[in-house]
């Protein structure tokens, strides 16, 4: 028997319309690129977003259109979000540290019709000129004043807006309509994208709004590290206005010195980044001998934060929330905020829980599987591969049928690549990687990419790319290789051989040359053996 | 085009097993009916809810079947909350201070297979056991040591769960199945169901929770003093296991002194209730000179929040949330919290605000609309009926297609009854009740059928029953009569016909004579100018 309830469809644009009318005074501060900061209430930026699906209209953006992004964290970025999605359309934020070839590739993938970008990113634009497609718009966001100087043909932003009627008749989406789209890495190949729709994306920021009320909460200062580039700066900028968090926005001033100044002035609360962010902001707070005023929490995730860096905030009093989650689950899906009634602890007892990986959020089924399938005990000590399951979760890739086919297991379950362990109170322990990925300072590298271009280089017998711990980076990659008749060709000739398929910050560090490579039951290379070899090996610019 | 993303039913249960698994050591501390404080952690209630199942299984309830429960506030009567929805029946609370006759009505028309019943309310049962459909299992509350001496035929809980495993495959359910069902009063008539889905349950709870975070939130201890035979308590059992909130369940222990001291020996943090119940707490309040010393927040909603009342509890510091609702919408609609740009303002500012019914809640939108049903302004001036829209609002009543064509409008608005204004920052304020029902501590009284009734005394010509104001009980019924020929027949006569009918506290305080009943445009009985007429009468019990 079915209830006799009205069904309204969840959709994005009802947040911020929400936001607008109960938070109007709950601002979007922003380090925007003409060079000032821009402050906008919710209630402004809900009439600006008006105008903006109004200019979308105008350039011929329709129902289910891909609608690209190329930004940093700022309140036109924020527009972007809400206008696309609220007028059916799917705004597909592209990470601008892909290499040209990836940017390439998912800009034509995407189909993309219109691409926002900042001014900064306009050059890398200009180097990928012949290659993008002949009929997509760019536009820049910015006002008239500070318009680029370019060979591209670029419209403004703020010359699209202005003749723009604020009023705009949201349609009524059903809500499992798309409404972004976000790539990421795949073990090889090209990026593979996440299609959210406005059902998945209302319920992810309902389940962190309840799940994190540390950071948000009415009267909160948050302030993304994180990129909005990032699976929708993990989900802020969607559960700020419900709640009635305000929002302090970095633009590209990402260094310690920046964010410091920033939290201090804006009065920030919270702020949510990767690890490697947080060493700058470490170290000028070392430098001043203390640390913002009215920080209260900081969230780490995108890669495993390092205990010290951990005890370093909460000596201070700043409560550490660890959390993992992926581009494929909005993408929280653990959080590490501590039972009340582990308050009293000891200070060890008390990291060593918060060191772990934390535990479910609402909404997010967590299961370990063994090599044969079969699900293992959730007893702290059973090492499987980590699966999930919720309404933040992917079901497919987006136009992306291989990829798609393999995503999700037989009951359902969507397989994260990642090893874990999860203790009997359901703590969730990332032990290792599945998928033959390296995350350095919160960014994919393919190591079997790079695998690839190096096997070309004539003296390569056999090769295999491993990850190496950096104390910035989180991790980096580093190139193993068995030369053929004992040749040891220098990392230059492979660099000079990667470049034109990666990005720089993607190149290996170093190359170690072996004998021979240690070999799995079933004949693959064992990049776990491998690691174990190089435990002891230090990067060059770590030594 | 659609997202890619896993569509996974909302479900009830998921709530209570997430409270469990992630919440696990909050608890549910209920005065229950064996005359002890009774204490169990969500991890135990889970399990036992699990048995529960299995015992209802057993009895024979199905998927869609609806099972009753006539009970106070407390563990077991949570527990029939999650086991009934979590196993695909539907759980319907019944009121115990319904009249004899409404309650026969609403079981019958439930058809309910199975009630569950506090051993309070075995005497009410037997009263009634004649009129009991034949097939109904009655199931007392309690355990063996404690089962009442009756003439019923009744079956143990504790019994029935005693034997059956705590593990139950709870099946997965379209979002859409019915979850819930509460009967609330018509302006005439029988009572009309309320038929809850496991969406609309899910979505409220979360709409909630992140919209009344200072009573919601983990390590909370709110006591709903509000029933749960009350649209679900308002909520509090659904929203609490999400937040890691525990529950002090009053039982029928709903005066000043027990209210103050169950909040004071379990540090009850916050609680919600009707206006009337506030007034026995606040008694002893003063009697004992402080407040419970971890109060911070209460709720007031149901009927108008006097002034008075919330300048009582924020004088010392506790916050008041005003909140409007209605059984139709699951309940909650607007709540009071003021935004952080208020907190400075003089404190008669913030009480003018406060005595207000708030601002929408996420999920729920409001308009007005006039005579003429075209929508009015957002001024703070226009008065209008209220109409609703959201998740949690019923798009019809159970099983009464007459009553379901009603409920909406033709853009799908669920009309409340009530007449608002609503100014431009979103403050709704109730003017008026379009709707002829008088609310008496927090409780309906139909004024039609009381004049119904009324009319059929020989001696009565014309006759409306009309709500004056009372300290205690907010509203109270008064019969207004035109006498036939100038008689004048006394109360007693009145409450002769109508006590077969009605509960004792629903019939009318007092009668008053007039010569004529002033009439509308339409030619009705003006209530409006009837209730003017008055304004200056006082009843009986107040003088
Ligand atoms: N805060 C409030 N102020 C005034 N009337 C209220 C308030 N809350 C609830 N009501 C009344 O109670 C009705 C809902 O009653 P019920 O369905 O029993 O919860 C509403 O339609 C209003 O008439």
């Amino acid at each position: 028997m079915l209830g006799q309830m009205m069904n309204r469809p969840l959709s994005v644009i009802e947040i911020l319309k929400y936001g607008a009318e109960i938070h109007a005074d709950a601002e979007i501060v922003s380090v925007r690129t003409e060079g000032d900061l821009h402050r906008q209430s919710y209630r402004e930026t809900y009439a600006r977003t008006g105008k903006l699906a109004h200019a979308l209209k105008a350039l011929g953006v329709g129902h289910g259109d891909r609608v690209a992004t190329l930004a940093w964290n700022g309140y036109r970025h924020f527009e972007l979000y809400y206008a696309i999605s609220g007028m059916g359309a799917v705004c597909h934020t592209i990470n601008p540290r892909l290499s040209a070839g990836q940017m390439i590739y998912i800009l034509s993938h995407a189909d993309d019709r219109v691409l926002f970008t900042d001014v900064t990113f306009i050059p890398i634009l200009e180097a990928l000129q012949d290659q993008l497609p002949s009929d997509l718009q760019i536009v820049a966001m910015t006002d008239a004043a500070h318009m680029p100087d370019t060979t591209l043909d670029v419209l403004c932003y703020e010359d699209l807006l202005a003749p723009q009627d604020t009023d705009y008749d949201w349609p009524e989406l059903p809500e499992e309509t798309a409404a972004g789209l976000c790539y990421t890495s795949g073990t090889t190949g090209h990026p593979k994208g996440s299609l959210y729709s406005h059902r998945s994306t209302v319920l992810h920021a309902l389940f962190v709004a309840v799940t994190i009320p540390r950071s948000l909460h009415e009267g909160a200062r948050l302030l993304p590290v994180v990129p909005m580039f990032h699976v929708n700066s993990w989900g802020m900028p969607y559960a700020a206005p419900i709640v009635g968090a305000s929002l302090i926005m970095p633009g590209g001033k990402l260094d310690g010195p920046s964010l410091y100044d920033l939290m201090e002035n804006e009065k920030v609360t919270a702020s949510w980044g990767v690890p490697t962010v947080w060493l700058g902001l470490r170290a000028e707070i070392d430098a001043r001998g203390k640390p913002p005023s009215a920080l209260d929490q900081v969230v780490i995730g995108g890669s495993a934060a390092p205990r010290s860096m951990i005890e370093f905030f909460e000596k201070m009093d700043i409560d550490v929330c660890h959390a993992w989650g992926m581009t494929e689950m909005s993408p929280v899906g653990t959080t590490g905020q501590l039972p009340v009634t582990m308050q009293d602890k000891p200070f060890e007892d008390r990291m060593a829980l918060k060191s772990l990986q934390g535990r479910r959020m609402f909404g997010v089924d967590l299961k370990i599987v063994g090599d044969d399938g079969q699900r293992l005990p959730h007893d702290g000590e059973a090492v499987g591969e980590l699966y999930v399951r919720g309404n933040g979760v992917v079901a497919g890739y987006f136009d992306n049928d291989e990829a798609t086919k393999g995503a999700v297991d037989a009951e359902g379950w969507f397989g994260t690549g990642d090893v874990a362990s999860i203790s009997p109170d359901g703590y969730l322990s990332i032990q290792d990687r599945s998928k033959d990925l390296i995350k350095s300072g919160g960014e994919w590298i393919s190591s079997i990419d790079l695998e690839n271009v190096a096997m070309s280089h004539p003296d390569v017998a056999n090769c295999a790319v491993i990850a190496i711990a950096h104390p910035k980076w989180d991790e980096r990659p580093v190139l193993v290789v068995v030369g053929k008749d004992g040749k040891h060709p220098p990392l230059e000739e492979f660099h000079t051989l990667m470049e034109p398929h990666f990005a720089k910050w993607q190149l290996p560090d170093d190359v170690l040359y072996v004998d021979a490579l240690p070999l799995t039951a079933t004949g693959k290379v064992s990049k776990l053996t491998l690691r174990k070899q190089f435990a002891d090996y230090t990067l060059p610019d770590v030594g």
